[in-house]
């Protein structure tokens, strides 16, 4: 388990909050060493003399071609995502790209939701969406995969099942009512993610316009007159929670039921009993995604809490490395 | 407006979060000055020398009455509550209660959701719920003045314009997903609310089994099975914000236009124009409830902001006050 | 106490942290009233319909000279200080300036900690130090007025006294350990002041050279040599504790006597007990600088503690005008 | 690399936040795994149901000689490790107590700064400090190790290489200005450490007084007239900076070679360039202490980070563990 027999995983936008989480996941990771591929961004953190940091590499395909990258991790911003890709994949490395680039499978709907025109639009048909738990066999063989928007990963991890197994009420509505630690909104200084802002406050954003909305859709199945989605910034680093109400006539037991099934063997979706529910700290700096049930005369809640750096990005990011390039699927994350 | 023409208001429970709110806010207000009435706790705040400070009596019967307290306001848990406000009624004093004692209409509710036995019975029916949008005509001329939870603020005056319109689509239900700060919870230390197991984190609690559902239901006019409310704690010390989910054929505008009329005469009641919506930070530290709408085809959003501390406890408490004493309602509070 | 009868007085920069406090505070002034001199920035803080909000007018010398402004307040950086102060002064506004830019006596000063020239030096020697407790004499007939720093307001408190008595062993050192809350940098984006930056972080800033330190020195009578200054950010909004460290014969109870003669009559500065200290809390959005003072064997320790936003920004520029304007100096302040 | 070549290791006091953070690190440990010893708290977080959990017994020399712990951590008050520590020595078991205990020496002093008798006085000799920088040689043969406190840490590992290089001018004093986060006053709840209490807070406490100050005389060198130290709360949960002053001859450069040289083999010690100083992300979930220095006319400041739960608490005394089991000091910690 030396160094030399890694192989070397490139990560593109490593200074932002995502892009710092894989290379400190993928430094323990016992097959892959993170090589950081220096693109736009300078480094401001202060820094131990003589710290061992990972090699550092310039992001261009030459160089990503001669170090022998079997994948490229694009944690950078949809329309760089868009220009790296094409090329990172045509010299041969995998991609698996955070940004929302991929997701939307038509250039009209990532036009639709991102307001842009897509730059590579003759991707998006072979993109696989990275959601382990229902793409696997997609994403295993895949060269670009999609890794999903942190909302969407909780929503469809707790609705999927659900909608499949016909238990909602769907003509009631669905309400996903979801809120963020303020690293998902990223490291680019902004007035909206500034610690006076932020701190002592809770806001709710994009009501009814999220560009998390069509990936919630496209996985779970609802109709966008369905489901109400609400995104909010709590006043902390990192967590997602997501507490998500429809009719029903099943009991909490049922629910749960068909999550044991849905999920008997996913080793990182964990359920609560009846009664008690995850909360931000029960998933914080880990890959779980954990799902509580609550029912009463007809009305459900589920309370869906992941690490929008973790399962929400990152972490789900090499789980689905580990998919691509044959590891245990868990390696790194555990 | 010098202090000699100030009328004394007594306040039991000055050491919890809502007294010391209640006093400070007393201490501004033109027409009364805070009298504190010692029950049960100890002071530890640091404190400078020879600081102003106001006066403090013993909280009995006698003293009370000795000092001409016209009003007492009552920051104490109920079961204090149910025991001091036959006592201070008795003497004369008018009682504003801040707990959960009063407002439930029967010992039988009271039962249900407090899971004790009601101790004061009898004062029950006189007692005005505190909500002066709604309720204004039976609060001036009350003893006894139950004011209403924190929750339940935000939520009514969310909710009863609506219901009261026909707007709402009750048979798909209604969501109140709410969330409030730490302060909400009290004073008394206990693991839930020290900062290490709050901080950087969010979690729901008593799910479908809240204290102030009941209050919701008895002043919006909705049924139990027609309402999903959750409560959720912040990392923050103050504010509430409540995400009020329903489907309507109504469009954004319309909704506010309900709105505008049911609160064109109120003074803390304010209104968002469609596409914006109030925060914490917009309520902070004031007696104000802030309204915000949203449309979507067939989905509604109702963003409800409040001061837990201001308008859902002490803010509210001087407000009726200010009508149980014939002052200027706003008197002290803008 | 109706509006009519209260005079206009201009905050320059009121979108800044500093220039909405002094906006609030102004507007509970009993003979003042705010007009916001639009300069610069664009408001983006969700608002309600039809709030009452404070007169606008644009930051010309003619329209504040039309407006009859008898005082103008610049919350602003120091080159837009520069810049309005000399136009202000020339239609004969008074002016309050919250910068750095008229606090350092000569041009050679401010090159030396603004690493920039002073744009208006002619302006330099007239300008009132506004530290009411040591310059209210000047303050009151100036028509420029330099509001202090927020470090050296606290720092200056605790140390000019206790200078001046001569019971500070000079030669060993004293030590001023400070700590600010977010708010003290600005409301300008960057990534030190980001959410995901300060949350759960504490880091030391400009060590030996913060631009505060000249103003400690002057005030207090130190020498450079003398003084180690430390500028700490604590992830809170609001709030400033400095912990002043010396070497003295004096006991605790000598240091607390020198204090209370000083400020006797002061009515901003509070003292505490040997043994008590006060902390952020005590002065949270207050215009009081609160000392505390330990000592044992040789050794002392001051607790300063004021709210950056109050006694070291806003609060004391409010103080300052009703020393110009002729107010009773507490008005709005209490 | 399987379970079953792990030696068992006994955690009490495994609800803390000290105990659990022992069970985290221990749990990612190549040679060694958890064993939770059932002592007096209960268990009340959130958990999934069939989540893998580390085996349990209760805490009797019975069940801790049967199961054949190797070595006990006591995550406990001080009473209850001068009552569990015998108990466990007695049975074999290696005994690291990271309660203050076992660290000042004699009972005299312990009785002085713990104001209580001290109950096991006849182990204090044999007891060995554990800060392994400084310590080795004691520590690895040593049966009891008294696990250093946190202040006394990251104070030590700054100032015992300068005071033995004799660079500091002791007789002007030094100055240790602690700031540590709210983990470190342990989880037992209490008003000091109420999220309300906290949040937008900052205070000084056990001025000159406080139990760590006679562990950083006994390491250092330091007379106690010569050293002043406050500790103060950080409105944060894990981390510690402490802003170290003293008056010298020496450069910063001078500084940081003494650094260089004492800590030249150390892994957990990491020295900054002088104009870069750590801040407590640098450390935050590490085993490392972190220190910069800078110096401006015979004055100087070192500022030293740790977490307070990681090289403050569990993560040092895992790497004492790993000296006394005959680990790589390393283990588990990187």
């Amino acid at each position: 388990m030396n160094n030399y027999s890694k192989a070397p995983a490139g990560v593109v936008g490593f200074h932002g909050y995502s892009g710092a989480e894989l290379v400190q996941i993928l430094s323990r990771h016992p097959r892959v060493e993170p090589v950081l591929l220096e693109h736009r961004e300078s480094d401001d953190r202060p820094r131990p003399l003589h710290a061992a940091r990972p090699k550092r590499l310039a992001c261009t395909a030459e160089s990503v071609k001669s170090a022998g990258l079997a994948v490229v991790f694009l944690a950078t911003p949809a329309d760089a995502s868009m220009k790296l890709a094409p090329e990172m994949l045509q010299i041969g490395a995998k991609v698996i790209d955070l940004s929302g680039a991929f997701r939307l499978g038509t250039a009209e709907n990532f036009k639709r939701w991102y307001q842009e025109p897509h730059t590579a639009p003759s991707l998006l048909a072979e993109a696989a969406y990275g959601l382990p738990e229902f793409c696997r066999s997609r994403i295993s063989p895949a060269r670009l995969i999609a890794n999903p928007g942190c909302y969407p990963t909780a929503a469809n991890l707790a609705l999927r099942p659900l909608v499949h197994a016909g238990v909602i009420e769907r003509e009631s509505g669905i309400v996903c009512d979801a809120k963020s630690g303020v690293s998902g909104a990223g490291r680019k200084p902004s007035l909206k993610t500034s610690f006076c802002e932020v701190s002592e406050n809770f806001s709710a954003y994009a009501i009814f316009e999220h560009r998390h909305v069509p990936e919630i859709l496209r996985t779970s199945g609802l109709e966008e007159s369905e489901l109400s989605f609400t995104a909010q910034l709590l006043p902390l680093d990192r967590g997602i929670l997501e507490t998500i109400y429809f009719r029903t006539r099943a009991s909490a037991d049922d629910l749960l039921e068909i999550y044991r099934r849905a999920y008997a063997e996913e080793p990182f979706v964990r359920l609560y009993a009846p009664g008690h529910a995850p909360d931000v700290h029960s998933v914080a700096r880990t890959n779980f995604c954990d799902l509580g049930v609550a029912c009463s005369a007809g009305r459900a809640v589920v309370i869906a809490a992941i690490d929008n750096l973790g399962k929400g990005a990152a972490g789900q990011a090499v789980q689905n490395m580990n998919l691509a390039l044959g590891f245990e699927e868990t390696a790194g994350l555990l």
